[in-house]
């Protein structure tokens, strides 16, 4: 049985890593799960629809409007992000959706409760995976769906290749490690899914990207990494890690502004996907 | 002035790869034109798509399917390859579509003659992909868009972690470079882009990937990547450039065969592409 020991969300829940957060809507970070969602909508006007681990709730907020008829039901493990959830989504004028807190090995819902249960970059942090996609699996309804997506730590490919942001990679890398998560988490879906006891032919995967290059998207990234390193959760723990120094962590900030302010500056990051059909 | 010595495509044009080549379509390997594709047709249905490199021209024959009344002009440096491709196009019924051999950097068209100016996974073999870039503009009218894409040979994400296919990643991305070729690509798309001239907000960024998991992918992906190994051009180069022995380069094979019949295998590979508007 899985602990719970590694469910705490590493970067935490400041302003700026929220903000970064809600620069995450449904079309930049759950397209594997649009088509079919509007199919399913089509035909099932009120469908019931998890997001798990929802975080600032933006995704799920953007989700919500693709069912007009439908609703959303918003979980996470912190309070303090359900309640800035609630009121992002009253100030985007979304009223389809609820709030509850809950653990992805518990979910406190009967057996096949919703037709679609989604969770973006959730697995990466846990440490039995496979377990909390057999619950979520679980409180699927038969010919609903489950949908996952996860960070692949390792894709990020980065221009112009300023040494210290190949630094701040690593370090991001090994601190998500440190924190219990996995930093080829997108890879493995398939595998971790088949471990939940889904057949190879009710598995649809596929990779997504987040491309950071327009300069708005540029600044959102660089000032949410900024913030990490200059006073957030990263510089800690890479201090406490020992892989790096003060002077490193401060090239890094400076190395990201520099890099916002670049015109031909990139960064593409991959993650994994993956539709389960529930049987 | 850009020399043509590095225009030379490395992987050669052997039957396996060419059929490896086949799978890719405008749906899995020209995403990011489709829309503006759609709706240029629906304004100008007699619209006119140069697709530079073509190779097999399995993408240019996707794309005519989309302007039924325009026409694509495909063009290569092989005609050996053009001539496969104009059977290709034949045996799937494509007909507004001709085949013409032609240099990227010396394309013999007047100024202004496309409406959509396309290259996929030709830059990354070029010594100067810059110079490629402004000659296509110059080729597409203004108002019309140039459309690029660009593998990062850096960017694969293997599962299982095979040793022997870890190796064969660092051997694939070596010998491209020994070609003549960049294995980061797609990640300085747009700065190859800005360098041709264009001015930044004329460009659009993204990233695509291509997932090898599926049963089927898997074993398209898997024969061409043995056929490298255990025939192809690939098996000399790398011995050539000492960085595999004839022993890890079976072992590779073998592992590719293994990895083709395991249940989990996933491979993805992302790219970086390019809309550049023409003015």
């Amino acid at each position: 049985m899985a602990t719970t020991e590694h469910n705490e969300y590493g970067p935490g829940y400041r302003a700026t890593q929220v903000k970064h957060h809600e620069w995450r809507t449904a079309e930049n970070s759950a397209g594997h799960l649009l088509p079919r969602l509007k199919s399913m909508a089509k035909e099932t006007p009120q469908l019931k629809l998890l997001d798990v681990g929802a975080g600032s709730g933006t995704i799920s907020a953007s989700l919500a409007r693709y069912i007009p008829d439908g609703q959303v039901l918003a979980t996470d493990l912190s309070d303090e992000i359900l309640d800035r959830a609630g009121k992002y989504a009253e100030s985007v004028g979304v009223k389809n959706i609820k709030f509850q807190k809950a653990n992805v090995y518990e979910l406190p819902f009967p057996d096949s409760t919703f037709d679609i249960t989604h969770a973006h970059q959730v697995l990466c942090h846990l440490d039995a995976p496979s377990d909390a996609i057999r619950e979520m699996l679980r409180v699927t309804k038969p010919g609903g769906v489950v949908a996952l997506r996860e960070s692949e730590m390792r894709m990020w490919c980065i221009w112009p290749e300023l040494p210290p942001l190949l630094q701040f990679h690593n370090v991001a890398a090994k601190t998500l490690v440190a924190n219990g998560g996995q930093d080829n988490g997108g890879r493995q879906l398939v595998s971790w899914t088949l471990k939940a006891g889904v057949a190879r032919d009710d598995i649809t995967a596929s990779f997504g990207t987040w491309c950071y290059s327009a300069p708005d998207d540029r600044r959102v990234w660089a000032s949410a990494m900024i913030e990490r390193l200059r006073d957030g959760q990263m510089r800690g723990k890479a201090i406490e890690l020992g892989i790096a120094t003060e002077q490193e962590i401060d090239d890094m900030a400076n190395a990201w502004d520099e890099w916002s302010k670049t015109d031909d500056a990139t960064l593409g990051i991959m993650n994994g996907e993956v539709l389960a059909d529930k049987k």
